[in-house]
């Protein structure tokens, strides 16, 4: 059951391939330098939500819209996410807003559905290491983002991305979204100098979670800012129009003018450190 | 796709059950105050092998042969199991040695297959919140062994098993395995204070698998007998017949002839912890 | 300012030492196959207090009477200890119980005074590379406790007895006490794994604390056992007249008619180990 | 022996004092907006050495010159430093190139000598909770700069800088320099995300240290680029005229030039954080 051939260099190494690895998604570029921002709320929770975040990612210049319709819970009794309802909802605010959008999918039982809505497929942080949903992933025409475990080294993500890659999907956008240490005060440990060990072993673009990484909104734009000014290809980051009553994650979420003005600040700072 | 009604105590807590959870596993009993002694190779590699160390177990007073035949491995070139055909091996060496057998599923795909061969059926630590697997999980009839994530706190793991109570499968093993933290003499870092830390919190039995926290064959046997003075139900080891020549985790497997010896040991300990 | 001569081998290694160090204490012998239980109060509160415990300790068959007179707190506004007091207390209670008595010493200014009270001189977690009061240590007739720092790797901890070792004095006892993870259910994780690292690495004695390393009393008793059936020459337990009451770490404090019960344990535990 | 009056709202924190703490140092400020640059060797090794780098530091732009004398080293045979005629050559080299300079203490035996000469005097991340150090920098007249100790939480380091306000010195300046995880393609883990704690809960300057934290000089660029855009006060940067052959830290050190550069790239990205 083993891959028959092993190729002499990883086909996610920089070895293997020296130039930057670019994604078309939509008129979208990812990677090569360009500056990606994803924006939208944790969990799809109405037309109406959606319609208007994806409204307000596009006009702050966002070039792509998230959402969960299957959200991976620790409790089996919370909100487990709208489902294949919520997959409708979101392709049809990709489609009206004209913006490409990305979800999670968490088995491959959902792959297909979740192939036919959504324009990125991301595979997440709990899944890094499900060989099996990573094989099918292989097997897509999509690209696939793929975020980091939880307690995952980098050897350990690009090689969960060689999953991927060795079955015949080039398209891999690796996302660093916090690492799991004895410190408290956030959520996780948002680790920043995965950019550029990414950046120097592989040739895939990487984004940064700064969201879930910390899980304090206050934390959001300045971890943004970081994370470019580090090389990042990107950001996703979590957009609710009405935070206090989000079903998920809502002290994690900026308002939409809030990620308006972030958006501003991000470029400016994209352009000082790719014409420095 | 929420849990409809959720019930006032999670179903793994002591709070909703008091007394010991007992799995019958053919004429044994795993918890409740027993020794359990799970014995047996990473990999299944031939029939020879699987019946020789079969023999061996069974021998040495363990109640449970281990084998795998899913293999999940981090890269996507090493050897991944024999696959079905490893079931068929891991089955007919259980019936003719008679003695029950358990092995790890990796995807929902493979589990009705897994259940049909095995009496216990693994879950491993970078699938404990495969939340898909765990569902199935819970409708299956069979034993479920669930190895504690790398980087989950108990209360994650606990909620885990939880998933698969709520499908309706009472019947569910933890698996402690090693943590992983800064320290790289071992290969993770054995939390035995997870014992008493599951025994307070829940029912439910705690084995403890010393060969894949450490990584050393020379830690199994003193990290083996701490477990069980700590309180725990059970091991899990790897025995191999030819160590040096295993195709997968050879420089952590004990020789049938040195499983022998410590299971002499435990049972010595097992007795003075239940009689003190 | 360094060390002239490097020795060929770690002064602390098993390639250095063969065989295995014994440290006397009044009469008792710490290491080489005897085994070493150290019980007493976080910190010394009053003379009926200590002399209260003392006579507990002794009672029970502890070896070693432990106090603190000097205590490293978090926070600069939390009871810093009775200082030169407690010293003075610590000697007296030793005395007139004929026990040996450890207590920490903080600073290179307070070594000479502790060194004139106590038997064994602790150096803490949170000190163990202050690199000036370890060579001060390395100049005392008296043997060291050496806590590994709370996320110090086993490698860092020998360098730090090292520096003892290398000015001359080779009576240095290790005590594992949990180190830092992500797993906040207990204070820190405790690392039993490093018992057989020591043995192996190393000719020195290693003793466990299982009180600061869970933070609960409750798993005192399960985690002291498993240390010694895991080969640890010993254990340092808090034990307290009225943990209720206690200044400091009242809730990981065994009351002395526990630590008596389970002392008995420990010694059945021992015996089967090294018959085994 | 405890501080007789807790102040009601810690000294460190915002609640106490609102507005940033500045800290001046020869005619430079370093907190409240300013950008604060820290060059040198880990290690003083010559007079040459330092008196070429100085000159760099300062044509660069930096503000103030760091360079070891003491150096905290796992192994009691690796090189500890120059001691007291590091100190000199430090002080000489400062005063002749007119720019502040910084270095390590490591005891209280040293404390007075390293005041004699250093403009601000480093705590290091070893002895963060030394807390009889901290005491003695309590009373100091100069700038202390205190690391935050390889796996403390923020409240512990705070807590620490509590220990040194409490005694009197209100110029604290921390330090992040990487914290330890599990991860090892870094040395350490940056966490940036203290930034933003930091400048929540507290009114000090943070600078960070990338040198250390990455121990990679390929990685110091990007993540004193990211820090800047966190909102740091500034950095220190290891910086040595010939890395190849530097007595400690070569891999991790820049060239001068490649400082200079840096610095520029550093000026503009404060420029957009500050004015956005």
């Amino acid at each position: 059951m083993a891959i028959d051939i092993q190729p002499v260099q990883p086909l996610t190494s920089r070895a293997y391939k020296s130039e930057d690895t670019v994604i078309e998604v939509g008129k979208h570029r990812i990677g090569g330098g360009t500056l990606t921002l994803i924006g939208g709320p944790c969990s799809i929770e109405s037309v109406d939500q959606v319609m208007s975040v994806a409204d307000s990612i596009k006009n702050a210049g966002g070039q792509v819209l998230r959402g969960g319709a299957f959200k991976p819970r620790t409790s089996p009794y919370s909100f487990q996410g709208m489902g294949g309802d919520g997959l409708k909802i979101l392709k049809k605010a990709g489609m009206q807003n004209d913006i490409p959008v990305i979800t999670e999918v968490m088995s491959t039982d959902d792959f297909e559905a979740v192939e036919a809505s959504a324009d990125i497929i991301q595979i997440g942080a709990r899944n890094m290491q499900n060989f099996h949903l990573l094989k099918r992933a292989g097997k897509s025409q999509k690209p696939i983002l793929l975020k980091r475990g939880l307690s995952a080294t980098i050897d350990e993500w690009l090689n969960a991305a060689e999953y991927i890659m060795a079955e015949g999907n080039s398209q891999v956008i690796l996302c660093e979204r916090g690492i799991r240490t004895f410190e408290n005060y956030t959520r996780n440990t948002l680790d920043l100098s995965a950019i550029v060990a990414v950046k120097t072993l592989s040739h895939l673009p990487i984004i940064i979670d700064p969201s879930h990484a910390t899980g304090r909104k206050e934390m959001v734009p300045a971890m943004a800012k970081a994370a470019i000014a580090a090389g990042a290809d990107g950001l996703m980051i979590e957009v609710h129009n009405d935070p206090e009553n989000a079903l998920c994650d809502g002290p994690q979420s900026l308002k939409p003018e809030e990620f308006s003005v972030l958006a501003d600040e991000l470029r400016k700072i994209h352009e000082v450190v790719h014409n420095a």
